[in-house]
């Protein structure tokens, strides 16, 4: 077989595999503990009762559930997802909300809908990768911020905002991948007057505010200020990321309906059958109680994972300690390079995803994530155990 | 609410929405009946080997199918996938099949991978709307080359070739969406010698070619020449489109790794529950005997579309009789334009959709395209005189 020489486009010559997924790869090792992924703990998933859902829908409604779709989604699951966004705060109604194929298809559709080459995006550094990695297919630019303790700053945003003319202001504002931290209300409050200033959308990524273990959530952003924001829900971690299904809540029909045509060329619709199975799963009330067993695991295995970094990491790291989500975020000595630090890790049999990874800029080398919801109380011991000898290990060197 | 001025995309500007989802949506009307979408008969889906397989699935393998997955797809599916191409002459392994989102997330993904603005894509007029739907993302620019029964023609092709250095030439070379037509053999060979001769790939969409009622389907386009050809298959027509799983074949590891990192940033991975529904449906040999039930169907439902054209069109408006796929092609003198007709055949409560939507120069005013796989006899045959009626008087006044 011999290789053609075919022309790609600019797009396709610049796109790189994630630091995530090799490291991903490099760690994908027999004995390896890794908090490297974001992944559900999968022994929670309710397979019994997604398998009733799914000989319901089946056997009562095959035609429909396995048939095209409309791109806007199942209006019946949109129905049932404006009910529970009300719930939490979240007044909208199901014109207001398009399915997609998980949140990264809306991400994805947010670029296309919005960004020319070199076009701005102001984000928090660090903020979560895959939105870095949907819009850049598109070429824009990005004008980040840096974090404290309560998420992005914005001391300096309305300088950049008025000097930069971004298309989008991309913020996950509530446990954040990969930090874990959380804007409080006034500092959302200051974003979005800025936002509707300078008639710039918030995009409110928000997969994490319904995974919380203590505490009250802030309130959401779209709710705040419900014109200026395009907010991203997701079933992948209150249900299961296997079943791709998410939506996006538009604040007006200009925007909802660019959003659909978006979508459309690009998968038509999403998968009919899972919004069948999802709609007729949370008919039953079963979502509700999934979601409050995920957050008691999660909650106490974030504690353990926080009392062996107490116990097992050297003076000079720190680390968040966040009240939901799914992650913690270290922050190591200056002269300690995480990435470079990678194979060291392998050796001793643990892994984690890189800081550097989640920002634009490509700083933060010195900061990384752990994943606290997937391994359990044994390998969270031991591999934190085996993370601090490494730490120390590497100060000492 | 206040609308806020924001600056969408220029993509998002010019993204219009399809004649067929406008024409969809003055159709449903009730009483009437529509030749018009592409839908398989829904009656005819395996539901109950479909609900065996997914008890099978969420008991034994939940933690697998429900989690996230590789962007590249199941890889028993695509173990599965590989051996039922050899069947039909396509060799090929799992490692050049990646998962998509549907066919239609395939062009997506190609568009992503190898249009600039401004490049050319060489296809035939009509052609499948979906992929002009997914290209025009990126800009690109068409050389349509007009086609007679045995397909696009290609006199001229090498001409365009040379002259616009085109990144694609897209085809779907067997019962064409919209005209159901077929290449034979020795054309397939001369647009691969000239896609060969100048570094163009081939883009051979397949939807059809297994949804066959008589006759031999001719060699497939990448059989020919496996290193000129990106093909496309689905489960869309062979089983349930809404279960939105198709695959891409690659011919070599560049082209290949370009497209997963294309993906992977549009929605990370296609749906991993309905990849194990359908392995499982697979392992058990029901594919196969589902695929002989529809062409069985399909077959006849054709049969009787075809007859009751011979009865009731007029002379002067001629059509095609396709081996296999999902549609008929009709061509009406000059005079009619058949998408100014369609509020006319919507009081006679009959639909199709015109066939200028499948022209990317706006051509064909004077054509249309039928579905007969949803349609149950009667309904065929009640449409077909309403049509011939419509045609007649319009040829009449």
């Amino acid at each position: 077989m011999s290789i053609r020489e075919w022309r790609f486009s600019k797009r396709a010559l610049a796109m790189k595999s994630s630091i995530i997924r090799e490291t991903l790869k490099i760690t994908q090792k027999p004995g390896v503990i890794s908090f490297g992924g974001g992944l559900p703990a999968p022994e929670l998933f309710p397979s019994e009762q997604l398998a009733e859902a799914c000989k319901k829908v089946l056997m009562e409604n095959s035609e429909q559930a396995l048939q095209y779709g409309t791109t806007e989604g199942y209006k019946p699951l949109r129905d049932a997802i404006a009910e529970r966004m009300g719930k939490i705060g979240v007044p909208c109604t199901a014109e207001q909300i398009m399915i997609t194929g998980g949140s990264q298809q809306g991400l994805s559709v947010l670029g296309s809908a919005f960004l020319d080459e070199g076009d701005y995006v102001v984000s928090a550094r660090p903020t979560y990768l895959g939105a870095i990695q949907a819009f850049n297919a598109y070429f824009p630019k990005y004008a980040t911020l840096p974090s404290d303790d309560d998420g992005m700053t914005v001391d300096g945003l309305e300088e950049i905002v008025a000097e930069k003319s971004p298309k989008m202001i991309y913020l996950v504002p509530t446990f954040q991948n990969p930090d874990g931290r959380t804007i409080p209300v006034p500092r959302r409050k200051r974003i979005l007057e800025i936002a509707s200033k300078y008639h710039v959308p918030v995009i409110e990524d928000d997969p994490y505010s319904e995974v919380v273990f203590e505490g009250e959530v802030p309130q959401h952003m779209i709710s705040i200020s419900p014109d200026d924001v395009i907010m991203l829900g997701t079933f992948s971690k209150l249900l299961a990321p296997g079943l791709r299904t998410a939506w996006l809540i538009a604040p007006n029909t200009d925007c909802y309906d660019r959003c659909v045509r978006m979508k459309q060329g690009t998968d038509l619709h999403t998968n009919t059958f899972a919004q069948h199975v999802i709609y007729e799963f949370m008919k039953t009330g079963a979502l509700d109680e999934h979601v409050a067993k995920i957050n008691k695991v999660y909650a106490h295995r974030r504690n353990v994972m926080v009392e062996s970094m107490r116990r097992h990491f050297p003076e000079g790291v720190s680390f968040t300690e966040p009240n939901g989500g799914l992650f913690l975020w270290v922050t190591l000595p200056e002269k300690i390079n995480t990435l470079e630090l990678i194979p060291k890790a392998v050796e001793k049999l643990v892994a984690y995803i890189p800081g550097t990874a989640f920002f634009p800029d490509g700083s933060g080398t010195n900061t990384l994530r752990l994943n606290f919801s997937k391994a359990n109380d044994e390998e969270i011991e031991i591999g934190i155990e085996r993370l601090g000898k490494l730490f120390q290990e590497t100060l000492d060197a």
